[in-house]
């Protein structure tokens, strides 16, 4: 085992951006040693990761996958770790959270608590309890690294730069499936539509979120932790080509921008080898001249009310963006299984933070009851309409 | 006098560049002390700012000059001095060279090797001489900071950056005032036309040389000694807006861009100010949904011949873009008083760098032998020609 390798647990590694973390590893093969890998329920994709990366530690949602996978595999089979205990061991540096949904808050948690660097593409975690992670990173540390196209392309733009001289955070939204989509014909669109992705291959959860635009709304709450920046300081612009990953604007009107072709393996490769830039072959190359024009306008909140309504729960920060996150959870579940249609999400979504009145706690307890709370207020809704 | 006060010398103060760049100090009185402003023959305007900015020391290319600024200045007047001097005392930190042509050249090494912070507005400095000048700054080190829109923005974009990571350094054109015409319509274009560029305000002599983009064969040999990139990676798109000021791949793929409304005084701030970023109320700010559409394109180096020489003239190296410098000196004063064809300009330097026979020796004395080699060549193919 060679000490200079840096050991790096993958959370949610069966996943799309758990399985491209492991393709941009597997070039890397000098920098990192898989110690353990979580997954959720697939294991027949968790058997071929371990047959490959060979990590000591496994997860799986349950115990009777372990079993199998243990079954199967040659002798020493990988020990079974929850992932808060994987995050924690002294030989990892670097903890990748590509888990969905809340399942990575607590282990985020633990990991910046034991002092780990987090590549993070997980949203909800920075959306429900951004106040408690960024706490746990401590101000203005690196220990915190974005995976999401749009916050890598804005920390990128930061290196090298004062955060203090941040006067604007520009986020670029592709638009989604249904940009061009009229608010009548939005009110049709089925969950196959909603899962077709113009430039983004991603799980189906986010890219019904990018087609409602509430993706953005995350981001946006993302990005003001991320990157300590005042919720009305953070803009979003529709950016059809998905080139320009995202910009900032600096206080002496100064913008950077970060582009490249829309491909994942580049921000998880800079999360993983920050400060390095290492070459990424498999990366195509960004011709300009070839891509002609970049376009941006103003995104369309009557349409995608979504958007507007995440704007909003980040304004009102506390709780808000946890109920709306939690509510969106439940909605894009019951879209997707035909209970609801597109622009219901956003009726679900308006009326939780309308009904939500929030104590004014902001411990973890007080952000899960407010998951937990939102959860049940739309499955009722959901409920009461069928 | 406050010693926290950074001292100034402003060479060329008189100039486009020189009095954008006393715009800039006018705002930032709690840093800068002017020190010395020498100027070419515009004593009127030399007067003015002598009164306002009550520099201990001023230049004149006339001594009769500097004797009449003295019998109108209440005294004492600032003492007289030549550019090497007042570049070299000891209260002096910072030297703004925005001279025109080869004038710059002894004046910024004499700067370098004083130690100062170079901020470089004059081209022709680092086409004819990158070599010794970048020798007498030292590798690698932020001793001189550009000035011209392009390479402040590659220089932003390197903030924070390993060079070695720099793939690719891609510097925009606007196009000049010529972009959309013809070859058959170039061949008739007059002085008066070649002035008026669509975008930025600048000297006669840099406003041609952006109408022939001959500017940007200029701009990619300056790249190339300031960023110490080999010169076939660098490389000229169009992007007719001016929104986009330059961009830097690196070697994962990741592109950076700087972009900001076309104002000269914001990388003048950036060079003074360096590493703050200030306020720069009096620039406009950018919004890009306003824009709306960055376009890119190739260049045409059939129509644009002077692009393609300068290019080559950089892949040769040696003294070769100093004969360029100094032939396209000449062709354009003749252009502009209309001895000379707007095509003709790319006769002469093409004839000029043909004829040409390099030495090898690459010292300031083999420097301004080419130099002076090239201005009787091209003297010489006007007079043949007339």
């Amino acid at each position: 085992m060679d000490s200079a390798l840096k050991g790096l647990v993958v959370l949610g590694s069966t996943g799309s951006i758990g399985r491209q973390t492991l393709d941009v590893v597997r070039g890397l093969r000098d920098r990192f040693r898989v110690v353990g890998l979580a997954a959720g329920r697939n294991v027949v994709a968790l058997e071929q990761q371990v047959r490959e990366f060979a990590p000591r530690l496994v997860g799986s949602e349950s115990a009777d996958d372990y079993a199998r996978l243990k079954s199967v595999l040659p002798a020493p089979a990988p020990a079974w770790a929850t992932m808060e205990e994987m995050v924690s061991l002294p030989d990892v540096d670097l903890v990748v959270v590509a888990t969905a949904g809340k399942a990575g808050l607590h282990p985020t948690l633990a990991a910046l608590r034991a002092g780990k660097v987090v590549a993070l593409a997980n949203k909800e975690v920075l959306v429900m309890a951004g106040h408690l992670i960024t706490e746990a990173a401590g101000r203005g540390s690196d220990q915190i690294r974005p995976i999401d196209s749009e916050h890598s392309a804005v920390w990128q733009c930061l290196w090298g730069e004062e955060r203090s001289s941040i006067a604007r955070v520009i986020l670029t939204a592709s638009g989604g499936a249904f940009r061009d989509r009229s608010l009548e014909e939005l009110r049709r669109v089925t969950p196959d539509e909603a899962l077709r992705h113009p430039t983004w291959q991603m799980g189906r959860k986010v890219t019904v979120d990018s087609a409602t635009l509430l993706n953005k709304g995350f981001e946006a709450i993302e990005a003001r932790w991320l990157f300590a920046v005042p919720f009305q300081n953070i803009e979003i612009v529709l950016h059809r080509q998905s080139i320009v990953h995202s910009l900032v604007e600096f206080r002496d009107g100064s913008i950077k921008a970060q582009m490249g072709m829309p491909d994942m393996r580049l921000p998880i490769q800079c999360a993983l080898c920050y400060p390095d830039r290492l070459p990424c072959p498999s990366v195509a190359r960004l011709d300009l001249t070839q891509v002609g024009s970049l376009e941006f306008s103003l995104p369309d909140l009557r349409r995608f009310p979504c958007l507007r309504l995440g704007l909003e729960a980040g304004a009102r920060g506390g709780t808000y963006p946890a109920v709306l996150a939690a509510a969106d959870e439940v909605a894009v579940e019951h879209f997707l299984t035909g209970h609801l249609g597109f622009m219901e999400i956003g009726t679900v979504l308006e009326g939780a933070l309308e009904a939500y009145r929030p104590g004014g706690d902001l411990s973890l307890a007080a952000v899960l009851e407010a998951d937990a709370w939102a959860r049940t207020w739309a499955e009722d809704w959901v409920r009461a309409k069928t």
